[in-house]
């Protein structure tokens, strides 16, 4: 058994940061990865041309200074997403280009709608103390309905409901039906709103990390060197005046304190003796994750770029729904991204393999044209059944969830601590959210071993 | 390792119907129970005097055919719930006693709004199609808001809000924010509407068992015999095109078929090989538990009944919000039961256990008298904490989660199928809807062998 002051569970961005900040501040620890790899819901994957992909989240943007101050630790640098060019929009099965951010092939109801509503979510989201969000002054009238409700509600336009739709409940890879509104502004609101969440340039697409995330967990990972336990699932965390006892796979870990660092659903897979207070327990139970594919198709060019396009698409409802051009920062090749939510995303996962690329490939080339028909390689990545994710992509409030049980997200329960981007005041939901939530948690545990010496 | 036709997971009473119906149909099988008691959600306690007290489900009513073909079945009898006497309300910290169904104590605004409030979920469950509920005329509109938010539009009256709030939403043991409107529509529908849900005489609380729930769980139990393992809580379902190999606590068994009959919180906790479909798999995610104590209280006589009081009562939001005669059939000793459920059992559960005994006593005290301060015996059954039952009193589905994924409720996956209280379409939450769901689930696995050897 190993003795240690601090024991993580869990080895995304949020668990790794965590054990870095405490290895940095002396302390002895054990990180235990379910997985054989690290990265949680990031994951890089090097081709043996040294293409690297994204599998998992892979943009960053402005006032993410968490995981910028990483990348800057460790020598991995920034190259901006791809935005020259005209994006695209499907509308009842017609294309339509336009550039800029006005989708102009809207109606002009519809687009009036649209930015009507795109508005008054921005407003509201400025109402939200994104510390807590369960003491902003509507908190009680907006959790108790959900996002698809108010969409519903307020767009009046059905081009514009589809498309708010599949922008903002497309982020939590789930129906909007299924999302508290509170949590919907709590989340937009923690990055900006819904402007910086939609927006390449400028936005939370803004940019990329040269070598993929990889090029950030990989290097942290190397630091902690013996501490991290890959293939260690947890089964059961005993916990006691005195100290955590936690049971993996093969690994049995001591420590003086624990940061779990696990999406919700998964922390409920784990057996805690004794029972967790009532609130985090039911917690646990009541943050689902969401279905969502994430599939990268290599081409030898991207050919959209010589064609104008920067390669955005956007297509609710199809089983391509969004497409982005998520090349190196060389440009080549070309590799093109698409990224399937929530109910299309279930629907899509029906198919077997070889439908499904044939479906998916199908979209590409009627958006991009025939060259899209020639990959060199194709990428599938679902997160949905990712046992050690819960699905994807992040952990979502149904209604009436964040009044009732929100201040759980975050509260210590004796000397077991919470981390996960879900648990971060600020870019909840963002990898820069992760790194927040595992540099609070390590914080929390230095706080707590100075209470206890004092 | 066991072989069997059929596993049976859990030994409350759909797990217990499901068994003995295969049993009768003289099939060979094993019944896993992770606690050392069969019943799940019932729970009879026989005290020395042999006065029996249910800390769990207890009540029956007319159309609960299942259960009280089980009852008939094992020579057990009901008996009816005590009504005669006024029940009281409290309102705003003053109490106020009632005889007949209408609370005359609130104002009769706040009569006509509650009235109005009920004929029309009444007449909203009427248009429900039990056996699938998500294909109600209007059930996408009434999935996408909760219970508290229909409540809140509706009644405009204080006093309404609060005792329908209690009345409804206090079914779910959650805040009515959580719960999907049209969730609550299809449960109290499956049972005949409101109307059936909150009264005693002719409705939910009709009647009891005689010698308790234990009087017919005992039977079926002893029945089984040998089939039935007690403290096997099982960790892994690994199923094929063969059969399935469940792995419990100390025992391994092979199957051809199994039934999962345990509440969707708990049945989250297995793991399943491989996976299971992305449907069933996020319906374990998305059917939380709430919290709820049941405390019984007895005393030498139903001091009450001579005072001309019944024993109801109900004061919203308190720490004893329910109250109600639970006598046996003698009426001899007085037994009165206390229901706190969703916030109000969260903040009883706050407090120590002798803190909380004070204070529910001095609620009964408020309410009944002096000779409330001196009982026999206090019996508290805190459900929420309660691990292989997930929390208390039945899983709901919070917003969109029925129109997403409610079929995935009662198909089955291969050679696993699902019992539960919660997949049945008629008397979903009662006791007698887990009979009728292990009784269907044992049809189905009937009928799954006569298409294998067709």
């Amino acid at each position: 058994m190993a003795d240690v002051d601090c024991c993580v569970v869990g080895a995304g961005f949020a668990g790794l940061a965590a054990a870095l900040r405490l290895k940095q501040a002396g302390r002895s620890l054990a990180l235990l990865e379910a997985r054989d790899r690290v990265g949680g819901r990031t994951f890089t994957e090097v081709l043996d041309d040294g293409t690297w992909i994204d599998r998992g989240g892979a943009w960053i943007g402005p006032g993410q200074d968490r995981i910028k101050a990483l990348m800057a630790e460790f020598g991995a640098e920034e190259y901006k997403e791809y935005v020259d060019g005209d994006a695209m929009m499907i509308l009842d099965g017609k294309q339509h280009r336009y550039s800029g951010t006005i989708p102009w092939a809207m109606s002009p109801w519809a687009i009036a709608n649209l930015g009507a509503g795109l508005l008054e979510v921005e407003l509201m989201c400025k109402t939200i103390p994104f510390d807590a969000p369960w003491e902003a002054k509507k908190a009680v009238e907006w959790d108790r309905i959900s996002l698809g409700e108010w969409i519903n509600r307020h767009m009046r336009s059905k081009q514009a409901r589809e498309m708010l739709d599949m922008a903002l409940a497309g982020i939590y890879t789930s129906a909007g039906s299924e999302v508290s509104l509170l949590w919907a502004l709590h989340q937009m609101g923690s990055g900006g709103g819904p402007g910086f969440v939609i927006s390449n340039k400028g936005g939370a697409q803004d940019a990329r990390v040269r070598g993929g995330m990889g090029a950030v967990y990989g290097p942290m990972a190397a630091e902690l060197g013996g501490a991290l336990h890959l293939s260690q699932p947890v089964h059961l965390i005993a916990h006691d005046d005195d100290g955590v006892t936690v049971h993996a796979e093969s690994l049995t870990v001591r420590a003086r304190q624990a940061i779990v660092a696990v999406p919700l659903a998964v922390a409920s897979q784990i057996v805690y003796e004794p029972v967790l207070p009532v609130d985090r327990m039911f917690l646990h139970q009541r943050m689902p994750s969401g279905a969502v594919f994430k599939i990268s198709v290599v081409y030898d060019t991207a050919f959209w770029r010589a064609d104008g396009l920067c390669g955005q698409s956007a297509a609710p409802g199809s089983p391509a729904t969004l497409t982005i051009d998520a090349c190196t920062d060389t440009g080549t090749p070309g590799i093109m991204c698409v990224i399937t939510e929530g109910p299309a995303a279930r629907r899509l996962g029906l198919l077997d393999a070889t439908e499904r690329k044939a479906v998916v490939i199908g979209e590409l080339i009627d958006r991009f044209g025939r060259k899209a028909a020639s990959p060199v390689s194709y990428h599938e990545q679902n997160w949905t059944v990712e046992r050690y994710s819960g699905g994807g992509m992040i952990s979502h409030a149904p209604p009436g969830v964040l009044t009732e049980f929100g201040p759980a997200l975050r509260a210590p329960c004796g000397r077991i601590h919470w981390a996960g981007t879900e648990s971060s005041a600020i870019m909840c939901g963002w990898i820069d959210g992760a790194v927040r939530s595992g540099e609070r948690a390590a914080a929390e545990v230095l706080a707590a071993e100075s209470v206890a010496a004092a």
